[in-house]
């Protein structure tokens, strides 16, 4: 009997081992892969819900974020998932505390210091359920309309392993695939849909139920088990509120720091309300 | 010496009072007046806070709405305003609460009794300082995506009396006009910019200090007095918080029911979390 | 080798089945059941999260409730729990939808027709790791100052089984007993403790992991598997701030209908804002 | 014709100048006086919507906070007001930020570098129409309970100029007054009712719309100018949110270093979600 393939949205999970290169910076390990052309970069740090240098990971992420930006241009930042549910909010936090910079210009900018910084937009455009709109038709409209030179996307994830939650950063310049994302209701945002580059950020905040039971049984779990009535039921860390509120400060400083370096976190901090 | 015109967003307060016609309706009165080729209709209703009887007031809205829209076709619901200023963010909370339809088709619809639905998207465009885009930028992004029928537009105002605070609704088919608007930051939202009818729908939940001021005095009052380091003061009701969640409430159950009448109130109130 | 004993906080589950009397009253069922001396009533009802009828419900717990309280007399109602972790927060979203009327009195309370209403307290004591004060102190002190004839106490729970979360509502005369509770921190309430009959109400929203796996495999699952680096997994249904909020509303509404039968739900929605 | 005496809690505004001893440090001007026998301490700073600098405010504060309070002892610190009604939130806010350590002992303390902390207790005891007790009353029950040293109360406060909004705060060992803060609503905390000092903090964040009236019209305004059908109307900087928020955090940072100065402000950011 064939066993189902439980989702994530983890290429560490879902590559093979043996194209992993992986190296050690300080208390972070950070794995490098290419899969369909694509490249993934994982890092893994102590917990985000201990919060020891929060500081020094938005660093690290902001270089390795930057690595896959193009160099110049108007960057639009868009905060995927829905803001009401808490393993899906990442995006939308993240969203809040990124600075926006794209409507900043001429004397006012020259006066208070802003001016030469790149132009960014943000936006989170919500979730199919309340808006009636797929949130890459939103992105594709914004796109079309502000002509970014590419689209930073965050996103919560799904992982297999719990060992995964609130303790790995995944970036890449794949984009979004259908069926990635802790609601699984998107559909991709990429190259292809959008028509700019697409760089990918997320955490993963969640395992299905149904991932960890075949994880422990080796094998599929009756389902009434682990889906009663057909609910999707989910794995989280306790403190899955905290994790996504620090993942969303970290994620938002890396973006702030990989798009405007000549910033400071200091200067961001008191910039995003 | 001339004297400072002091903003206000309500028509019956610009305009000649000898051009408004007004007819009560129970506790409720209505004035409708013609503006520069646009219609303007002004509900006054016993305060939003004490919030009598909402259900009777949405229904009465609701009417009103439908005489400003177009019979069918999808209609796009634009929630103005900064979510996280309260006298701000009576757009955003209503889209909270107004029903998304335009995804809900196909067999679910059908079984689920929710086929013939008008089609609705709904969409909180942010303000510029978050977002970087104007509101008036996105609302057209997704009008030249969607090619909805129509848009509406929902917008907290500004008043220049003090009696007008909560207790007024507006509904106009003139869009939104440049400095309208509690934040007094947006472009225009009009039929000349988005390319299709744009119905405004707003309450009033600020007079601004220096209006009340004149108002008082008869004359400009001294800025240092009513805007101290040039900071802007505004007036709302002590019970502003109540005020916007109510009036948000009752104005998207009135979208709700002038979109969708074959839904009941009741229906609505379980569909929208 | 013994089998380590999973927690949970519903007494359906940690009872012998056959001295459970089950009753079916239209879509939900009732179990009653004694144990060390205290009453336990357990209701299953179709999931919160479709919300068919919510009011049906309240009624139906509002009777049972009843039944456990003193006849008359002035009542504290605390709801426990972390109003900031999403499934901990069912107690203090609960608390902020109960009527306080302990205040109400006097020529105010016989104008507005709200004499003769039975005095309510309410009080949401927050965590032990925010305040630094046990809940249970909190209750205490407050007990001794305003000598209720009964303490409310309402609270998210840990089943064993997911197939009860969302969908099973507790009452007990027998209070909180240490070591219950989402959050696993918190001292008894009873009657021992105060001095005064402590109803608890609650309605289970996580199932640990640890008791998911362990009820998978049929023994205890490897520590890291479920839990690693010791940080505590819990399983829920994905909608759980769906789930949170109606469960905190219906549990409302039952509470405030126990007290004051003489004002209705429609009063009490009127009156809570 | 007698003028009526427009509220404030403000003591630099109802008591007379000439007994203010006024002095200068950096950016920001202390104020200091007697007033039936208490000390009353006013620093005016730049506006806290700007933010420049609220680590060097902290720490003055902290300072003055320091030489109102007895020198050892446990402490009990209570945010008063209502957490949903924005210009009254302030006390909330601050009590969410505010480190509770009473709780912290034992090895776990010694571990983690945390022992010989001042013991310190946190509350937001809500008010009189959400909880049916007056907040007077709760915070009596714990002082009766917990046997603090002092406490240290921190509210909004009304003013009655405009310039003091969003740039004042207030300390003083006097408690709070009946009839103080925005909602006028509560009785007196101090060493009278409680039986241990009390030291009030607090920030102006409303003005009634009626004191402005009157000071610019040198008059009583006519009250249905001021206060339609009875409502009463505040007002406040537009950018209110922000005020109560950057506020709130900088007076829990006074009271967490006052209490616990052997903790850095990079301690007390990190150990507060």
């Amino acid at each position: 009997m064939e066993q189902m393939e439980y989702r994530t949205d983890l290429a560490v999970e879902y590559t093979e081992e043996s194209t992993h290169r992986r190296e050690e910076q300080g208390e972070y390990a950070i794995t490098r892969l290419t899969h369909a052309g694509r490249r993934y970069v994982t890092v893994e740090t102590p917990p985000f819900s201990d919060a020891a240098d929060a500081e020094e990971l938005a660093e690290l992420l902001a270089g390795e974020l930057r690595k896959l930006l193009p160099e110049e241009g108007p960057v639009l930042v868009a905060g995927l998932g829905n803001r009401f549910v808490t393993p899906d909010a990442l995006g939308p936090r993240m969203a809040d505390r990124v600075l926006a910079t794209r409507h900043i210009g001429g004397e006012l900018a020259r006066v208070s210091g802003l001016d030469g910084l790149r132009p960014v937009a943000v936006l989170a455009p919500g979730v199919l359920g309340s808006t009636g709109v797929e949130s890459g038709e939103v992105v594709a409209a914004l796109t079309a309309a502000l002509h970014p030179a590419a689209v930073i996307a965050v996103d919560a994830l799904a992982a297999r392993s719990l060992s995964r939650l609130g303790c790995t950063v995944q970036l890449t310049d794949a984009g979004i695939s259908p069926g990635e994302g802790v609601g699984n209701r998107r559909p991709a945002l990429s190259w292809e849909s959008l028509g700019a580059p697409v760089i990918a950020l997320g955490v993963p905040t969640v395992v299905d139920a149904a991932a960890l039971a075949a994880g422990l049984m080796g094998g599929d779990p009756p389902s009434e088990a682990v889906a009663p009535r057909g609910a999707a039921m989910i794995v989280t860390p306790r403190e899955i509120d905290l994790l996504v509120d620090r993942a969303a400060r970290v994620l938002a400083m890396a973006v702030n720091r990989a798009l405007n370096p000549d910033l400071s976190q200091e200067d961001f901090a008191r910039l995003v309300s």
